[in-house]
């Protein structure tokens, strides 16, 4: 069964924003077996919408729209649609009840306008809307499906899991999309590509792709089959094949963040961390907080900007920033150890560079950064030269010490391979 | 002039990858006067490319594309549109030896596959890529102008920049794209909506858009108009009336970020800043560190989450959070004025909260957040109840925070209205 989404709304068509609730029904009817042949945007204009619907349906079976459903003139969409299959709008009771209810829970007395997300096409079904006042619409004609779904992001989720999910499971047996989820540091994408391209290449059923995003290649082979166990024996299989050609760079097989998986390595380990920042300017704790239960494995953070702090808050010892530079591998190990000593934490990470754009100098450019991970044995200290502009050196450092403390863990002697 | 974009790749139709370039292209047409009318995604498909492209240069004058200029048999953008429009592609010799010279220079040979990105259709002008291998193309047809860019960003912005934009404005004389980015904070988007639409209203001839993202609102009135003057005028007025109705909660009408704005500030004040913070987790420290130059007033800050470093770095007594617990106002109050003390900065600010999902009790539920900011003459805190997940309260605390130091410095006293 094929697909396509159409996201509905003029501001869309701007500069300012992007739908990105395609990516959750991408995701979805992919589990459900059903592809994807394109995605359209269209402004809050009946002949766009109306032309844009007529066209999707020509070529696909299932059309799902986003959009386009609130209650004030510029929501063309349920109007649009009825029009171009010949049905006629009908005010649903039930809806209207439900609606001013819902202004009645919230103190407030429904507007009049609303009561256009009451109108119903002719033989479709109404799909509960928990979240908010607009209910989904499916509709079925000649043979074709097209699911009308709100805009806000939570409530198209729970439309789409609750009552959009269990109709399409039931219509589309058999075929199926069986997926992994890869993630990669401390290659480069050519490199990634260059070990795993004779791999995959040999799985002709599979579709594969590689993404890159700052400090991270991820990699997702997809196949489309009926026949589950042989489509999840081959991906075990490809996933064992790639482990080995990517070895320690390869930091999950289910799509962790690398802060999830250092994350759960702490807790394992029963280890804790205290970080001490320079150039990365609090991002490192900001990633190390991220994850929920944070607090069983961060001890706390500081950032150093200043080198009167450095020595203030992770005892760096003066003559060593005077003698070596405030961005050198020295510093960067004495507020490993620094931090890990005041901080009553098993692992001190310190991290000193240039972000830039200032601040380069010909010995030490824009990019340079000194990462150094501490523990109860000594330090070891780990120099980088990130490219790019500041935003994605502070990630690149970001996430290389975050895979310098998952490899001490996983691997020992800070994993160096 | 309409334009339509059509991104091309099968990686945007799967739920890891979203097209973010049409950002870019349709800022920089409607600048140009021109507006995007639809926006399309396909796959690496030559029945849907063919389709897509045939059909929108039946709607509009104008057909952007997006990626498929690469070297493997998966880019199709070359080909299946000199197919559609009947030209023939032939080899350009310039292009060729361009791209074996980029090989040199990085150490390499040619791979004999990118000779495939020398092919021209007939009569199309090369627009020179000076980023990577794969030319941009423009190509006219039937008073249609058709513009090929490859996909990576750095690649597309430099070829439009340099090439596609100054093309466009010889032939689109005239209509422009007038407009203001505002932003505001500390207001919900229903009150902000309500203070500002009895004004845009009254201004037909801007469409104006609100957004809400997490702790901010914009608001952006656009204007298309052949007569510049008159159009800023309007906007003129228009930002006068709504930075009426909105006072201290405008932070910007040039579409800064509240950390640029307050880095800004801080600077004209000559003043510095360090933080303690908790339940933000270093993500204060690192908004503040996002701006370049920001060592000139970002002193430091300190990542408190357990109890006793509260005491040991921020200088928290304990028996107040034995007393009050460690979200509380005074132990913000407290973490304000530790740290300004120990980093010398003029101001201090002490973030404690619970981010959830976890911690949260009936009297400080999940959301409670307590922000101090000390200065020479003492201190001030403020509480706050935020909605939403872990990741949406701690972004809202940071942006809280950031508002508060803005507040304090342009409108003394901590701003409060």
């Amino acid at each position: 069964m094929n697909a396509e989404i159409i996201a509905v709304g003029s501001e869309l068509l701007t500069p300012y924003r992007l739908d990105t609730n395609s990516l959750f029904l991408t995701g979805q009817l992919n589990l459900l077996g059903i592809r994807v042949m394109r995605k359209v945007v269209v402004g809050d204009d009946r002949r766009e919408l109306h032309d844009a619907f007529k066209e999707s349906l020509a070529r696909v079976e299932l059309v799902l729209s986003i959009g386009g459903l609130g209650p004030t003139e510029d929501d063309l969409t349920r109007e649009t649609v009825a029009e171009l299959l010949g049905r006629r709008l009908q005010q649903n009771d039930a809806i209207l009840h439900g609606i001013s209810e819902r202004f009645r829970r919230f103190g407030r007395t429904m507007p009049a306008i609303n009561s256009r997300q009451a109108m119903v096409p002719e033989g479709a079904e109404v799909l509960e809307n928990t979240r908010g006042t607009a209910p989904g619409l499916w509709i079925e004609a000649n043979g074709r499906v097209v699911v009308l779904l709100p805009g806000p992001p939570q409530e198209l989720e729970s439309i789409f899991l609750k009552e959009v999910q269990p109709r399409l499971a039931r219509r589309n047996l058999g075929l199926r999309l069986h997926t992994r989820d890869l993630r990669i540091t401390g290659l480069p994408e050519s490199e990634v590509e260059q070990r795993v391209a004779p791999i995959y290449t040999q799985y002709a059923e599979a579709e594969t792709t590689i993404l890159a995003a700052a400090g991270e290649i991820q990699l997702h082979p997809r196949i489309w089959s009926s026949d589950a166990a042989a489509a999840e024996k081959i991906l075990d299989e490809f996933v064992e094949r790639v482990a080995l050609a990517l070895g320690k760079n390869l930091f999950s097989t289910a799509g962790e963040s690398l802060e999830d998986v250092v994350a759960r390595t702490l807790q394992r380990h029963r280890a804790t961390i205290a970080v001490a920042e320079s150039c990365t300017g609090g991002m490192l704790a900001t990633r190390l907080t991220n994850v929920p239960g944070s607090s069983s494995y961060f001890r706390g953070g500081v950032v150093c900007y200043s080198n009167d702090l450095k020595t203030a808050w992770a005892d760096v010892p003066p003559e060593i920033i005077e003698a070596r530079g405030a961005v050198s591998p020295e510093v960067a190990v004495s507020l490993a150890e620094g931090i890990r000593q005041r901080s009553g934490a098993t692992l001190g990470l310190g991290v000193t560079g240039i972000a830039g754009p200032g601040g380069g100098t010909a010995e030490k450019p824009v990019g340079t950064v000194h990462i150094a991970l501490a523990d109860e044995k000594g330090s070891r200290e780990h120099g980088f030269r990130f490219p790019g502009d500041r935003d994605r050196i502070r990630h690149q450092a970001s996430q290389a010490a975050l895979d310098i403390v998952r490899r001490h863990l996983l691997f020992g002697a800070h994993g160096k391979a």
